[in-house]
């Protein structure tokens, strides 16, 4: 028998597991704080609501069929479910929701791609006006300083703008699209092969075109383009990011691959590790699907990523267990103590564990230590006598007898 | 296009995520509190991997081929791929690990009986001996009394115990499976039917047999067929049940549908709604899977039925979003302290919404009051004047002025 997981698909061990959900209990979190509250869908959609959001990488939708001939497809990311759930049901406005769930991708797999892994999307349904995107932007940053996460840059750009730019510029509406694609993978492959890439149009445009990309702010931006609607979308939403406390920077040439987006896009870039988190208000999705109208801005935050990053820079608990503490049998009489003093600790919330195996005193404490709890319950005839139960914690090492009655006080776990 | 999710699928809207959320939260708590760790492995396993495991239900295993061709099946249940994660690695015991996921399974969809649902398992492998069942079981009841849960019965029996009865009553080997399967059904189908199905075993023997199945004791067991390795085993449990202060009952007539089971096995009903979880040993099914011979025990929480339980008893939380205080701007000119109010009950750790639509006080008041919310939060110039801020009880409908600087303190909230 196959003993392996399909190609692109991982298994999480505790040890990693744990890690994974601390992160997630955080993300979470923050979330929950921003008023989001949780919602779900089905792993897989009928293909046809899939197909035609998603551009160039429509290809990488896992398509299958299910054992009813139906064409079925595993969600490729949690925006579009979204969008059919507004389509499909009458929710009152503002529709705040996050999902932290998975997502599939027929990639090719290779280190760090996957065909299995997990998303977290917060989106704000149901707003026209910038108070939801400078909402989701703060409820972002805070989630990934929650995280210990520093010296991200939160790239902030708008479709509209974009577009205002191109028109001055001189950039046909046809070419828009491919110029946008192309810009996508300008830090990726550089100025020279994006401008080989759009050989099409001529040299003069994409000079003129590189020289306003470069531009940092949007009152100079509002010269080349005049107050249009975009300009003053951005200058709404840094007024109120002011507000919120949180800082962003305009990069004109961050475009998001995406084709749905119709007015501000942001991207979250750490480093050398690239993109961390991408998103954008969306206006006109949900009234392609469902021919209802319906304004929309949201954000994912890309958690594998985001993990090997906290990885790299020691954000990770360092935990291996959920287990806090460890109750220790020092000899074969004291079964029955071990198990109420057990019982004491879980009723009072605290994760532990005893013996399963009939395992002696060292081999008790060697598998309490690749636990790696805090802190050992040795409980023995010796100290029972006197009413006593040892505490050992782990980090130091010191050891003391406690009276047996206030042994939750004496853990100090908590 | 299609504003529909595929048969026997569901979409969870916030109003019903919130309670779902609320039960796992609390099942998960009580799994970590006994030092269970979370581990999680691939929607989907080689088919192979699933095949041959779960008797007639395979039938009900969800194919599909993957766009390499590759014979896949989404996973029928959380056990079997856990066998496989054992069979891979080198894991320390015991491997004491829970999951709270999906499953799929291509059933006919109807009421209560869906394509994709989730289960909750706990299981520890590794441990031949009965503490691990006894832990198993401790778990089981704390959780779901955390729950809230009255009035369920845990019901034990052993697939050894059964063996050693059908071998008195004169049954033989090749029957057993069908007399298992038979006994499965005997509250759904009744004794008559059972015995319709068994035409082939003389009447004699089912008469004994179901004599037997009456017997409420394990020492009326063991006067019927001595001290086996069966009657040992049960008689260790109860001891050990006994310590952790749980209450059990043993069925004689209680055989568990799946064919793995190897020793003790469990059953948890709640009165008309029928079983609510099941479990047991399996200590052949790692061995076979990947020639690892590896004792096992596990149980899994139907969380689907559970969750239906609570809704009937009143058990769920009536929140209809995470969001517990709402901030509202009683006036333009206070838009900025209102978001001051809003970030500060926000750093505190409170989850609180405020407007985004601009809406006047009584669209704001309305739209608190179907959130949900707790309190209500008024910032007004009029207030503001004396340095002062509204707080309304939306339980009560109590409301009182309160020191600006002293918000967090007046709310009362955690």
């Amino acid at each position: 028998m196959k003993l392996e997981t399909p190609p692109g698909t991982r298994d999480f061990l505790p040890e990693e597991m744990v890690k994974r959900q601390e992160a997630i209990d955080k993300i979470r979190a923050t979330f929950e704080r921003y008023g989001f509250s949780p919602a779900e869908t089905p792993a897989f959609e009928y293909a046809e609501v899939l197909e035609g959001k998603y551009g160039e990488e429509e290809k990488l939708i896992y398509r299958f069929e299910d054992m009813g001939g139906r064409k079925l497809a595993l969600r490729y990311d949690l925006t579009v479910p979204l969008v059919r759930v507004v389509g499909m049901n009458q929710l009152p406005v503002p529709f705040k929701r996050y999902c932290i769930s998975r997502v599939w991708r027929f990639d090719r797999p290779q280190k760090g791609r996957y065909r299995e892994f997990w998303q977290c999307d917060v989106d704000t349904v149901g707003v026209p006006g910038m108070k939801a995107d400078a909402e989701i932007i703060a409820c972002a940053i805070d989630t990934l300083e929650s995280l210990g996460l520093k010296g991200f840059k939160f790239k902030v750009n708008s479709r509209k703008v974009l577009d205002a730019l191109m028109v001055s510029v001189g950039i046909s509406k046809e070419n828009e699209l491919a110029v946008f694609r192309a810009l996508d993978k300008l830090e990726k492959i550089g100025e020279d092969q994006v401008r080989k890439e759009l050989d099409r149009i001529e040299k003069a445009k994409l000079d003129k075109l590189f020289e306003i990309l470069s531009i940092k702010t949007i009152g100079e931006v509002e010269k080349k383009v005049g107050d249009t609607e975009g300009v003053k979308e951005l200058k709404e939403l840094f007024a109120l990011l002011k507000l919120y406390k949180k800082s962003v920077v305009l990069d004109l040439a961050m475009v998001r691959g995406l084709d749905y987006y119709t007015g501000p896009i942001f991207e979250v870039e750490l480093g050398s590790y690239g993109s961390i988190a991408g998103g954008g208000r969306y206006d006109k999705l949900i009234g392609q699907l469902s021919g209802k109208e319906m304004p929309a801005v949201g954000i994912s935050l890309g958690i594998e990523r985001i993990i090997e990053v906290m990885r790299e820079q020691g954000l990770l608990t360092d935990k291996k267990t959920v287990t806090r503490v460890f109750v220790l049998r020092a000899d074969e009489e004291s079964e029955g103590v071990t198990l109420q003093i057990l019982t004491e600790l879980r009723a009072a919330g605290i994760n532990s564990e005893a013996d399963l195996l009939g395992r002696n005193f060292s081999n008790q404490m060697s598998y309490a230590n690749r636990l790696g709890v805090e802190k050992v319950v040795i409980v023995g005839q010796k100290d029972l006598k006197d009413g006593k139960i040892t505490v050992k914690d782990m980090k130091t090492g010191e050891q003391k007898a406690v009276d047996k009655g206030k042994i939750i006080e004496a853990l100090k776990i908590k």
